[in-house]
């Protein structure tokens, strides 16, 4: 497995989600900078579950343990490890998983790569839970990345067939930036809560589940991070991104609409205003040529319905390689958007934090 | 600027649109393997410009020198060095570019990240021309595959908003494959071709571009390719496939079109078929858990429609912070999706040979 | 800092001596392999202190803590993390240290580079207690090297002017490998070892240190594994064995000695042995052009003495920039060769697993 | 092959000795520097064979051509081809090469690694040829290096058995530093010249070869750059020397006559000098704990003799699997040492460039 990202902040994750514990090595920090382990904190609340309907039942305290590269409130410049220890585990629910891999899961993906040595019990370290250390990283990072002026805030652009409005391109606040970086259910437009619970609601109701799409955005940043080629914000973002689970599709500015339209419509045109050059649109998500042109970066993420389905389902028995049904039973997501919206934050400071002093 | 990709399989392009020649040192190749060069300056046949009204009137062999790395028609493991050399350049069209950066280009945030030191005729290492090299390096490493059984194929999926057939996502037909790889205006259903020309015509009269998709799928790749997290399959290609000049966005199988789907209906059901585990559907694009399933891998990617059009557009003096207008003259392709395909199918191999063998 | 290591089995360590506790992840390892945890506190029992008079009185248990990667006793591919908490501190013996850098340790280095923020109780990161858990993953890594045939065996080459026998460089019995294996003092003639720990006795009562060196072997190593330039096994090798603390020299085969050596003298001549192809000597290190040549590649290592000596010793204090004298109380080895001996298999196991399977 | 080093300036090393050309790609070099090309010659010409009796007959140009990267004077800031062709290649030499593997050269490693592919005419990419590509990226990170005040300059340490002076470790000149990049027979005392050529000149008559050592020196580092562990200067450097053909051992400061001292010997006492921080002596070769500590970091390379012999060697032939004797002709250098300073400073210069801006 490679669980790690970066070549100037190294971020190794490790863990499963049944051992004795996950957490990250984050190998590289600046010495001396300070950070808010409260906002740390934050951040991995705003993803952990069960908080409400949309959110698994499994408690967990989450609390991550700093075994070193901080002390008191102060980066040593050594290798930062924070441990999680995994204290609430029903590993008898996922007794028959062996052999019948859940369908739209890494089960049978695993199987062959792993072998029986794959720890299935909770999708091993293909758990979603993995994203835990993902977010410790990532509000680590993005604090470093505060202290230069660089925000990054995602919503939810939509569950199912209920949309969020989009960021506005051009010019995002930072009193939108600084409400979303502290809500577990981050919308621009607040009153589209009711309609997206209700769709997650009817999902749940009907033993299904529902995918969605993450908006984010990255502010802040100076014209000029990134470089062509494979040295482009793109790639570097992208990477980061589809090493979380379920993510399937990524786009930049006005990613896939850009193919229906014409170059007049899709170039920026760029102006200036108060002496600095700025772009009157955004439809290149703040990226030329792999570099970025000062305005806000922005993406979006298309994230795959949960896989685990209370309905049955048609599976494989790879012990007797014949077909056959499964039924999931256990805790589950009916979705995992709203959970998701700060992972997706925290492997895009990941990704921007390695881009930069290059 | 980082012009790499891969561990296994390290790629190094080179070069500058007008400077004395572009190429790519591919480092890493197994000794004693053959490569069949005419199959090679086939692809790069595809992508070479000047072919017909879609693409550029500019006219170059792009016949590549090999310095190293063969002998005879065998791979001798050492590192192989391709040189293409330019010959037909004409800077002069250029001249007016180092003030007026163009919108929808790399001119502004190159200028900003290289400052006057960026060769900005035509457009420098940023060049749609680089890609030639991508093209070489890809057809290596695809016969590499081809001799492990792995094809890979891409078609135009769309042009502005005429879409051609998408692949049959769980049964990718050899023939297909074959005639996709040979075709300089790669379609599914070859009677899409006037329309999308039309399309194309119709722009470029219009003194404007259009964009469009590819639609790449990757067969013969055996299960339990790739790795959990940031060592997935969707991350590695997302990474090549972005360092694709105009590339904006890339999702993998049903991509976004998951986020409103149900998960009973987005999982891809495991049965057995002829004694092998396959799936009904692939809505996974042949990936689950980062970790291929033995499906076809399948993704599509946006292109932006291409930035320079002759129209008037609105951008600014760099040396007088004022703004202005530009008409930008000279060679351009209004769509250069027909000629992407191959460099598509390029980097995708380059990924997925440096996925390989870990 | 980067204090990591490979690009196929990737090892992060994280750890400040006086921290909540030290350890390392490793990422990459094959499932499904069993590993013998016994003989993994095996060689972290030869590296721990406190065994003799050449070791620190510091008591430590050691025993590390397997937070994920393995079930059982079998690897479950996902990233193996150890912790050893830190337990037995006693920081104040350094609290004098931040003013007046000890001479010959990384005081001052880390101070400039990490300033007030590097722990620097007991050496931080720098601590030559990091290398418990270099020893952990050597470990890991030479229980697979093993079942492929590759053992790793170091000893005691020198200790100041008292040598040990060196290696049969063509020949190393499976029987001596073992024995060293298995040695907290390891000798090649165990009669040494009496004049030896007088050396460092004498050192010790005269309130100094004394350093030495160490020779490592690896056989079984199959011709053909390295490559040219920097992808050579020196490099490699030179490259992990320089991360241990201490390390300042490194040579292959004849090393040094064979600058003043006649080609016709330093050439090892080939010849055919039961059907097989050897070397009469092995002055090249079992390195050829960076490439293995089947015979046992050999290194020899130099340890300067450990720098903390009770003796006053001449530095400067840095608030007021003034020479000074300092005199160093705590626990610290006269001599920490012996306890150096599994550090360097560790790493050479480390190295060598990443220059396998390229 | 790995042909390739560093993260931030990345060198790509390609060609064979008997093929079309041989050159380098450097991705990652600072846009808008200027580089002086008379400079990077007088680098390549102190390697350039054919000046005298310890160097090889063959006459060549190795005049390099600049693809890209540069325009005029300038770095453009895409990545830097330069090729030299090869023109004067005489491959008859070298027919019986492939039955019959030369002593101490990679001819059977080679074999085993790439088979009957090796291009094993004039050795492939392993020929010491290989390093004109090396000094001519080193000559340009070096000029690079000298706009920040940082200089490198290496000498002739001993050939055989006779000796330079040393460096004074403590106090480099200018003057010297300046004297020594000049020189093709880099000598800190000059009157050693006369002494060293008598033992190269017996070891010809007498059909033999002889090694030697090079000392190098690397002035003007601020402290605190590298870091512990696998970050270390030493590691660095190492890895990048070992990358030289011929190269079999290295040590910094004291070095391996560290292991015979006592602490409080090896320890280097810090002291103020004009209101600056430097140690009375360095023998720690400016490094501690794997960071700079402002003093000149210094190193030795041990290079091996000349494997090329003209005497008859033992070998085997590997098509009949029996002993047998091989004859060596063509062209070959009786001593390396005096062409192999600038590589090694050459090879110094991309160590030390990757290590700043950490």
């Amino acid at each position: 497995m490679s669980s790690t990202y970066g070549e100037k902040i190294k971020i190794s994750v490790f863990g499963e989600s049944h051992g004795g514990g996950i957490g990250v090595v984050i190998d590289g920090l600046p010495a001396g900078k300070t950070i808010d382990m409260d906002a740390v904190l934050l951040q991995m609340a705003r993803r952990a579950p069960g908080k409400d309907k949309t959110a698994t039942p499994r408690k967990e305290s989450d609390l991550p343990k700093i075994l070193s590269g901080i002390l008191g409130d102060t980066l040593t410049g050594a290798p930062l490890c924070a441990v999680i220890e995994n204290t609430n585990t029903r590993s008898q629910d996922y007794g028959n998983l062996l052999s019948k891999p859940r369908p739209g899961h890494s089960d049978y993906t695993a199987y062959v790569k792993y072998h029986a040595a794959n720890d299935i019990r909770g999708g091993g370290h293909f758990s979603g839970r993995l994203t835990a250390p993902l977010v410790f990283a990532g509000a680590v990072c993005r604090q470093l990345l505060a202290q230069k002026g660089i925000q990054i805030a995602a919503h939810i652009a939509g569950i199912g067939s209920v949309l969020d409005e989009p960021f506005d391109p051009v010019r995002i606040e930072p009193a939108l930036i600084e409400r979303l970086n502290r809500s577990s259910f981050a919308l621009i437009n607040e009153e589209t809560e009711a309609a997206m619970r209700d769709e997650v609601e009817v999902a749940r109701l009907e033993q299904d589940s529902v995918g969605g799409t993450i908006e984010c955005a990255v502010t802040g940043l100076p014209a000029g991070v990134g470089g062509p080629m494979f040295g482009g914000v793109e790639g570097a973002i992208a990477k980061a991104v589809f090493g979380v689970p379920a993510v399937k599709g990524i786009e930049f500015g006005a990613g896939f609409s850009l193919a229906s339209m014409r170059g007049s419509q899709a170039n920026d045109p760029f102006c200036v205003e108060n002496g600095k050059i700025v772009t009157e649109t955004n439809n290149c998500g703040g990226i030329l040529g792999g570099i970025t042109d000062g305005m806000p970066v922005i993406f979006r993420a298309a994230i795959k319905p949960t896989p685990s389905v209370s309905q049955p389902q048609k599976t494989v028995d790879l012990q007797t390689m014949t077909n056959t049904t499964l039924e999931i039973h256990g805790r589950h997501d009916p979705c995992i958007v709203p959970r998701a919206v700060p992972v997706i934050e925290a492997v895009a400071a990941i990704a921007v934090i390695n881009l930069l002093g290059d």
